[in-house]
């Protein structure tokens, strides 16, 4: 089993790197960072670089795809490299996953088209232009499609497919070696949660 | 403000990456991730390399220093260069913290001695041979040391920082940004929360 976690100038590096944690210690599996071309792709705070060891051409078929968010989903959105290299691969794949604004990137390749899809809250609002059908779920399951709520909730999302791949024992494994027992010291997670003035900031920036 | 992360070879990422995720967004705070010497450092997994762009004898007074975990930590623990240059660098922080195994790697080099302090809950017990003295919480202070238990409660702590350094308010939005909204599908967090048989499945594995 092969898992490809696209890279692309200022993702965010959370919303690759949760997942990468949880799903990369599936047994027997291969977890391989790709972008357009190989070498360090920085973050949408400029201070991280990881690297892409392969690119997408030398990955054509992976089991699982991982497209993580980030300001620069949107120019990922609009490139013809990348939506390609996303429809041929989603073409021979387990599940197709995305985190964050990931999912944009995977509407406009016309992955989600009729699917019910979820993205960071700033931006749930855009998925019904590119064909999807918008839950507040923090992790939705619709076939082999799978969506992450904003940048946290990829590792929400790696322990549901642990469980749905390795089973229960697998994941709770995992969970409890990257000892995942939340305890935040705030409860502000969600707009719904956050106080009115926390939220209100956030409705006032551009999100890209 | 200046945060260093130190990287080594075969370092666990998430242990690094949340907190960077949400520590980097202090306003006005310049995040680097250093190591020995520049270039891409591998994690444990193998499939992850950060780029370290500055060597640590670079980036002398960081006020906040954050050491991650990982089986490399062994090495870092027993590495002159690494323990001197936390040594000297403590000297001048503001904040001296860690996530994980990273703790082993504080107490080293001394900056634990007497003090409360968690770790990965595997290597608790490792606490009191180098000093410091072992609590159950998950995010621990004391004075400017700050630790974090394993992998994922470098966000928690993340976010207690946060609200220390910049307020409350701050850590609420950054806790909002990145949906910080946890929703494991399971409950197996900690050893007292999971199966007997998956606790006793991870205490049999040697944790380096």
């Amino acid at each position: 089993m092969q898992t490809a976690i696209l890279l692309f100038d200022r993702f965010t590096s959370l919303d690759a790197v949760g997942p990468y944690e949880l799903l990369g210690r599936l047994p027997g599996a291969e977890t391989v960072f790709v972008a357009e071309e190989t070498g360090p792709v920085r973050g949408d705070q400029g201070s991280i670089a990881i690297v892409a060891d392969r690119t997408i051409a030398e990955v054509p078929r992976p089991d699982i795809i991982l497209v993580p968010g980030g300001p620069g989903s949107r120019r990922a959105m609009e490139n013809p490299a990348i939506l390609e290299w996303l429809r041929a691969a989603d073409a021979g794949s387990t599940w197709t996953t995305s985190v964050c604004t990931g999912s944009l990137v995977l509407a406009a390749a016309g992955l989600l088209t009729g699917r019910r899809a979820t993205s960071h809250w700033l931006t749930l609002k855009e998925l019904p232009a590119l064909g999807a059908e918008p839950t507040g779920e923090r992790v939705v399951f619709d076939g082999k499609y799978v969506t992450a709520a904003g940048v946290s909730a990829g590792i929400d999302m790696a322990l549901h497919l642990l469980g749905r791949i390795g089973g229960d024992e697998l994941a709770q494994t995992v969970q409890l070696l990257t000892e995942y027992d939340p305890q935040p010291p705030y409860d502000a997670g969600s707009p719904e949660k956050a106080p009115a003035g926390v939220v209100a900031g956030l409705r006032d920036v551009k999100v890209e």
